[in-house]
């Protein structure tokens, strides 16, 4: 028995398929097993999210313990750390939360919108059928009036370009286990977290076959009772 | 006094202008001036290094602490650590350490290899006159026969190429006062050493006058008595 964590709720993004659907979310799901923190998940469509919580938040994870409830991936890894500090801290000092801000301010420009360059309407065919139009309106609205076929349309030749983007991660994990070194941080739970929304939707695998990212993504996938282990998500590899 | 600190020996690469021409020994350079430890200078041109060292060390930094001798500025900032407990930790822990190799694993390829390919006759033609004659043949030799003139020629098309890529130091810098948050850390030192290189041999301002870099660079220059301020160096802003 986990003292008060009991009380952790998680509000979620779902897909038809059952799995998570947002890489924030996932940083969360590790941060929470990080610290040993039990849970009850709250799955949500995306058309749920805004009713969910009376307009409060408009994204989620969306964090509630006792009284507290709060959104933005950042402020609930922070939160976890000052409302549990018996347990393992997400980050060990201030040097360190800000190493793994900097890492994510490289990681969401560079990796992350590309990513969703390749699988905006992957992620738009894996959503409940009831959420889809809603998904695909607010996103063509952000591309000002692209449609998600024509924004993924010759979208392998742009694979290229993401392989190459990731080289920083296979240079530093040549050398450490984890981003974080000998044992995974919150910037491996970033980076994680954006390759398990890929496997949830992808119908074209993301990385080469020998790609030297697999000990990482296996050693990542298997953390914590192997949470990233899904049988409904799609390989990450040719 | 600083006891045993008045041992310290850095070997130094000095432009024809009298500064420093390394980015890895900048790291250094404030590496010891953030353990607060004081260091006899020892400059060397380039091609005075294999000589100094009787083939031993080909690159500098290199530095000389009692009996023990080493090169790589990583080598080195962890002995610091290792040697001066008692002083100011370069990093705080194992985490710190892997986010700014990390850090590193991103700057390397795609900042300092950018602005080798605008400032590499910059360098050459800051270099003592004796020095240049093999500048220009070991680095036209990695550069499979192509001239120094050749590689930089239209450089300054490619100046926006390079200002976009610092994008993540912008992104970060917005929220934080140094990349290691409060204080600089050894990331700081990393990407100032690397300013610090262009400044000491630029002929073309690397940043707009409006850069928000600014502000960190004017900090950055300005840590433990104005180390990286000297007027032999040029502005890096148009």
């Amino acid at each position: 028995m986990t003292p008060a964590a009991d009380s952790i709720r998680l509000y979620e993004l779902v897909l038809e398929n059952g799995c998570s659907a947002s890489p924030y979310v996932w940083r969360i799901r590790y941060a929470l097993a990080h610290k040993g923190l039990r849970y009850e998940s709250v799955p949500l469509g995306f058309t749920e999210i805004s009713a969910a919580f009376g307009g409060r938040f408009k994204t989620v994870p969306v964090i509630e313990h006792g009284e507290r409830m709060m959104a933005e991936s950042w402020d609930i890894a922070e939160y976890l750390d000052s409302a549990f500090p018996g347990r393992p801290a997400l980050f060990a000092g201030a040097a360190e939360h800000s190493m793994v801000r900097l890492t994510e301010a490289w990681f969401a420009p560079e990796i992350l919108r590309k990513m969703f360059g390749l699988y905006a309407l992957d992620v738009h065919n894996a959503a409940r059928p009831e959420d889809r139009p809603y998904f695909r309106r607010s996103r063509e609205e952000r591309l000002k009036g692209t449609t998600l076929e024509e924004f993924t349309s010759g979208r392998a030749a742009r694979l290229p370009a993401l392989r190459d983007a990731l080289a920083p991660l296979r240079a530093h994990l040549a050398r450490y286990a984890f981003l974080g070194g000998d044992a995974p941080n919150f910037a491996d739970y970033i980076a994680l977290g954006a390759f398990l929304w890929v496997a949830s939707v992808s119908t074209m695998p993301m990385l080469a076959r020998d790609d030297s990212l697999r000990g990482w993504i296996d050693r990542g996938f298997d953390l914590y009772g192997g949470l990233g282990r899904d049988p409904r998500m799609h390989s990450m590899f040719e």
